[in-house]
């Protein structure tokens, strides 16, 4: 009851404050498991409204988004991150468990409010434990404001939000993840493409040898076909939420031209097949102007690790054909997995459209982080500049806001690593420690991060991690091969950095990133990867917190918050 | 920080309160997942501080215990409820999600504080979900204060706590039990005596014919076994935590004497086997008098549903006998699982022992239960007098307490069903409904329960249900077939009727219970069978709470109350 009562306030008061033309687009959601059949095999996700993915939302640039969230999983708390939306005013509206919010508790509701500042391909998704992957996520669409116009033209588009699938549930995921002696979580059973896979057989067995035919059981991993007409231009929005795989798209005997990264607009640039790793999201033009009486594969595969799940498939079905047909030829075959100048070469081309602000000629603050895999007491760690980072009770947004002593780790982690420390082997000492220690960043500075990556614990082994950060676009300034040093800066690619919320690293290498510290707030950076978030790899950004403006209660009244909010001081 | 420093605060003030000779026992405990091997099949598990099944607590009559309980699941809350302490003054210790209490926020700590009042077998337990059924429970005994005397004599005593493990995660299990179509757990796949089972296989395996032998993987499923001097009497004392399982435990070649259930000394009485229902907890002695150069079979089997569950067994081992040698013979042979006569000629020989309070004489007011299975849109329910119980985000001891409106159901529910109702055939209207009422008990009032049993949605299915009541023992003045009617109140036992805070009702019966409302609380009267209570199987007495004494902030800062605590309105 209370609940709709500050919903209904809400409404009224943000009425008010959007400009003229924009929409307050309200959503009642309600997260819980249920039983479905995302491959063809039954297991319990999380699903909202009682289907997986979740919701689509659609909105116009400058849209107020109020989703009322109740949580109905049985025993677990739930918040919402909106990934790729930043959050500027609201970042208690991030849904970051620990950071930014309190997780809702069973039976309870809250409701996100939040502006959607500009046009993109965006989505969402659980940032509580692992409940990403356990299906908790959906599409976010921006369209852009009345009036505007984006810098090219379709006739039709479709949303592809591409992730992948485990059997196993994620307690026990995540329990194997934090347990000793350490239990890899492997590959995943089936990749999906808008929630849908088909596990141990493939939609193109016709085609191929040795492979068992789908046999679908379900509407709910009925294969997706995009219908389009021939000769038109269609506007494909693909979106990754992968748990772990990085992967390869392509599209049988059709190019596709690269427009939009992370909802920025990037300089046109046409490509066979395209890399899309965990956090990115992308929009490409396709062109229908090939032989209208075939269908073509739509191909999905796991690269950047040894496959051993086998790709997703939907169909590009030509209208004069029956929909239902399958294509005749074998799937497009995804580059090597491990040709790592390939997907090099598909990064590097991604540059900011004409008329995309510039980043700042230099930097204030210069914060460098090596991402190595330690030792923590006989556990598996991932660790940043030997920090592995754990979560407070007491979300950062509250303790620091409000100067709660003790919530947190008080020391700052390292603003870099040791000059000797080798990027090519093994860490030589791998043990590491834990922390809950944040970087304080001022407000207006421009921050350069620079994201080093080294060699894990086996040796010749190092893997791709794509690093989101919340509450920011950054600059991809560059890319680079081994340990970076200070005659790279020079390098610095300051015309035309595409703007990014999501950045890899590749194997050995380094990734310059610059962003101004504009957005008060806590805000996560961090490797998408499910496990690898889970096993400490993140920092925590405190961003002139004193600036944010004063929190909703019912965002942060737990832990120590809690407490001091019950004892009457606020 | 601020957990610990009200910890030692606790402490402080426990010394000065408790009387003299009695002690303060303090526990830490961190509550987590964990890979477990019970029946020598690993599954995750919920254990405490590592181990499972939790730590067993010991104590004395009169002593305080102080528990520290520390949530580690990832993103679930929890409780543990005391299973049989009256929490006298305390009624906020409980250990009742949603009833008693806020559930501990994950990376949170709550500290239960109770006293104990009296000698005897009790255990603890998870009162959250299912959580109970993962694994979260223990054993929780009571010896007599310095200087008192049990009434009967022993040599040496063990601890039996008796649970039946299911290899689907809870999650699973309670989304299937919410689900429509309905999906029923099933039997258990394994019988546990203190934690440890069998799957798929028989120690006795030499004994029987067509079953395997047991391959003990792991020391988590190692047989137990009890080792015994011959000619001394011991003390078994027998518990059930089962999710489902109704039991009977027998001892190959030996009787025992029951003296002790729920907490309460019983006229002793010998029995060749005894029947056990879940929340049932007894004493039994065992003299070991049989030819010491054997060794016996204890063995425990699922009565009262069909058994598809292998019988569990553990060894009585003459200490002259090497400790590892399994009995040549076969294990005890259960009584029929449908021999409800003589499982109820079972429970019609526990009566108090001489020198027990007996039951004021009539009662101020009676509470007639009828329990029937329903449907619900669809939904198979559990229902008491037509209502199937659903529990509200706000604690009731809370909302109650504090007179917050709107936190649940403001009608009361029915105090008795239609006179017209025919408990012998299944509903005739199977539509029922929910709610979070409350039956309201003023204070030193005498209150009959009749609990009636029907028949179940399925013509000629009855069940037995064991009922579990919160903050008291009760007398059970008796057991009827049939409706019970107004000439039975004439055939009550008012002379030695057994103290108990278990009482099944047997198939298309009636169980009569009296109590005195002298303990002011918010207390659960649920079937103890776990599924049975997700599905709305149980009431809620909410008994003078206006005489609860001031209620600690932590236990109750959520739902209404913690936004009522937040705004400053104490």
């Amino acid at each position: 009851m209370v609940n709709k009562c500050f919903f209904l306030v809400l409404c009224v008061s943000s009425m008010l404050a959007v400009s003229w033309g924009a929409k307050v687009r309200h959503y009642e959601w309600e997260v819980g498991y249920l039983f479905w059949k995302p491959d063809c095999i039954e297991k319990v996700m999380i699903g909202i409204n009682g289907q997986f993915p979740g919701p689509t939302i659609r909105a116009k640039a400058g849209d107020t988004i109020v989703v009322e969230v109740k949580n109905s999983l049985h025993t677990e708390g739930v918040v919402i991150h909106w990934h790729g939306i930043q959050q500027r005013g609201t970042p208690w509206a991030d849904g970051t468990a620990a950071i930014s919010q309190c997780a809702i508790n069973p039976e309870e509701s809250f409701v996100y409010r939040f502006k959607v500042d500009k046009a993109g391909t965006f989505f969402y998704h659980g940032h509580f434990g692992m409940q990403r992957a356990a299906g908790l996520y959906g599409a976010l669409i921006v369209d852009v404001a009345d009036g505007e116009k984006e810098p090219f033209s379709y006739d039709g588009e479709f949303n592809l939000l591409l992730s992948d699938w485990y059997h196993q549930d994620i307690s026990t995921q995540s329990v194997g993840l934090s347990s000793k002696p350490f239990r890899w979580i492997g590959e995943p059973q089936t990749l999906l493409i808008n929630g849908r896979g088909h596990y141990g057989c493939s939609l193109a067995a016709h085609a191929l040898d040795g492979v068992s035919e789908c046999n679908i059981t379900s509407d709910q991993c009925a294969p997706l076909t995009l219908l389009v007409l021939p000769n038109k231009t269609y506007r494909l929005r693909i979106a990754s939420t992968t748990s772990l795989a990085s992967l390869n798209l392509a599209i049988s005997n059709h190019k596709m031209v690269v427009v939009e990264a992370d909802g920025n607009y990037v300089e046109p640039f046409e490509v066979d097949n395209m890399y899309i790793y965990s956090g990115d999201s992308y929009s490409v033009l396709l062109t229908t102007n090939r032989n209208r009486s075939s269908n073509y594969w739509i191909s999905t595969s796991v690269i950047g690790r040894l496959p051993k799940t086998a790709p997703a498939l939907a169909v590009l079905n030509y209208r004069i054909n029956p929909p239902t047909r399958y294509p005749n030829s074998k799937p497009p075959v995804s580059p090597a997995w491990n040709d790592f100048a390939r997907s090099q070469a598909f990064t590097s081309k991604i540059l900011a459209r004409r008329g995309t602000a510039t980043p700042p000629p230099t930097a204030g603050r210069r914060i460098k982080l090596l991402n190595t895999q330690n030792m923590l007491n006989g556990y598996i760690k991932w660790s940043i500049n030997n920090v592995s980072l754990t979560l407070p009770s007491t979300p950062y947004l509250a303790s620091i806001k409000h100067r709660l002593s003790g919530a947190f780790d008080a020391a700052a982690p390292p603003e870099t690593f040791p000059e000797s420390y080798n990027v090519m082997i093994p860490p030589q000492n791998p043990n590491t420690t834990r922390s809950s220690g944040v970087y304080a960043l001022q407000f207006n500075v421009t921050v350069d991060v620079i994201l080093q990556n080294a060699n894990a614990l086996a040796v010749n082994v190092s893997e791709v991690h794509p690093w989101h950060l919340h509450g920011h676009d950054f600059w991809v300034l560059g890319y680079g091969e081994g340990k970076f040093s200070e005659k790279d800066v020079a390098r610095f690619n300051l015309r035309n950095p595409p703007l990014r919320n999501t950045a890899v690293i590749f194997p050995y290498g380094w990734t310059a990133l610059r962003f101004v510290t504009d957005n008060p707030g806590v805000w996560a950076f961090h490797c998408h990867i499910e496990p690898h978030l889970h096993m400490g790899m993140g920092v925590i950004f405190a961003e002139a917190v004193h600036l944010v403006p004063r929190i909703p209660t019912e965002a942060i009244a737990c832990g120590l918050m809690g407490k001091r909010l019950v004892n009457h001081k606020p």
